[in-house]
């Protein structure tokens, strides 16, 4: 469907309530960021997927860096939720989900996954970053409180550089894949349970209290 | 000095060789780098810490941009000649010397430092990207050789997630200073060796090679 056809009132979209025209809206820009680099989605191609008229997308969002951002805020919040299994899991267990889970948000969502991990253009979305370390922190949180181990500066320092190490871990993975030159991802998945566990262990040395999320990971 | 004045002539340059003159140039951009937002130093800081007239600016270098990489390239140059001590010292020593020449660089170019690892504004300079990873990717291959370690895809992954480990403690460091809240550095150092020797242990289970490493940071 092109454009002017749109604008030209051939799609007749079904009446939806106003939040629900904007979740829809929201979810046909996933669907595309799942298929074509985000930073080139435009708004034509929004229209086009959701099957409405241009009219009716700007009357949702001013910009395309509106609905960007709106709909990283809804993969960001789906994440954390997707990252953090039930509380009654070994606290092992746990981690190996929130591993697992970060590899398939990224096959999900590859091209915004290394953008907002790289950094690299196409994440000039305001507020795109303060909205990834939200789930960064969000999840540092969570791990400690569960192992009932307190925020100490050296086991902050030590979750948080592992959050950096499984991060680029998943983006070297989804990258390789391309050249069919990755590393096997259940085996990747085990790795990084055991730098986890490693690091943490050298953090005991330097602090006492890393001593708890230790045990936790065993 | 005023731009004007250097450019009405003012200034009286002592003769230089061409290549003396464009390293004196360069020379007082790393000297504003260390005092100044890199990305706010613009062609009239140069030419008023070089005492040089502007014109003098534009037969050097036809941009900012294009000073901006010389410099990048000197000061990345340094770094690898500085990270990497005498091969005859044993090579826990070795790393040792290099953590230390980081914390050190870092603290004399704070704010490149800081845009480079962050990848923030200001790195737009094109080729500053490829600067930095040939640093990563030469302090990764001397590692491995000096321990006489294969590159296996396991020991590249975790020597590469321990350099980015390494970067982003010494940007928490810098930027934990200013609000006088940072860790010791000495302490930080010891920290950064250990978390190395765990990671690389814990990654024997998965690449027989990485003991050669191992027992290399004993």
């Amino acid at each position: 469907m092109t454009d002017t056809a749109a604008a030209a009132g051939d799609v007749k979209p079904r009446r939806m309530l106003p939040s629900e025209r904007r979740d829809d809206l929201i979810a046909a820009t996933l669907s595309l960021f799942g298929r074509k680099p985000h930073h080139k989605v435009t708004p034509a191609d929004i229209v086009a997927e959701a099957g409405v008229s241009r009219a009716l997308f700007y009357r949702y969002f001013s910009s395309m860096d509106e609905l960007n951002i709106a709909a990283l805020e809804k993969v960001t919040e789906g994440l954390t939720a997707q990252l953090l299994p039930p509380e009654d899991e070994p606290l092992v267990g746990q981690v190996r989900h929130a591993i697992h889970e970060l590899f398939s948000f990224a096959r999900a969502y590859p091209t915004p996954y290394i953008a907002l991990v790289r950094r690299g253009p196409g994440v000039s979305t305001p507020g795109a970053y303060e909205l990834v370390e939200k789930v960064r922190t969000d999840t540092i949180d969570a791990i400690l409180a569960r192992a009932r181990a307190a925020p100490t500066p050296y086991l902050l320092l030590t979750v948080r550089s592992w959050i950096g190490l499984l991060e680029g871990t998943v983006l070297t993975w989804l990258t390789d894949r391309v050249e069919e030159r990755a590393l096997p991802r259940h085996e990747l998945e085990d790795w990084l349970l055991g730098q986890l566990r490693a690091m943490v262990a050298a953090t005991t040395e330097f602090d006492s209290g890393a001593a708890d999320l230790a045990r936790g990971l065993q």
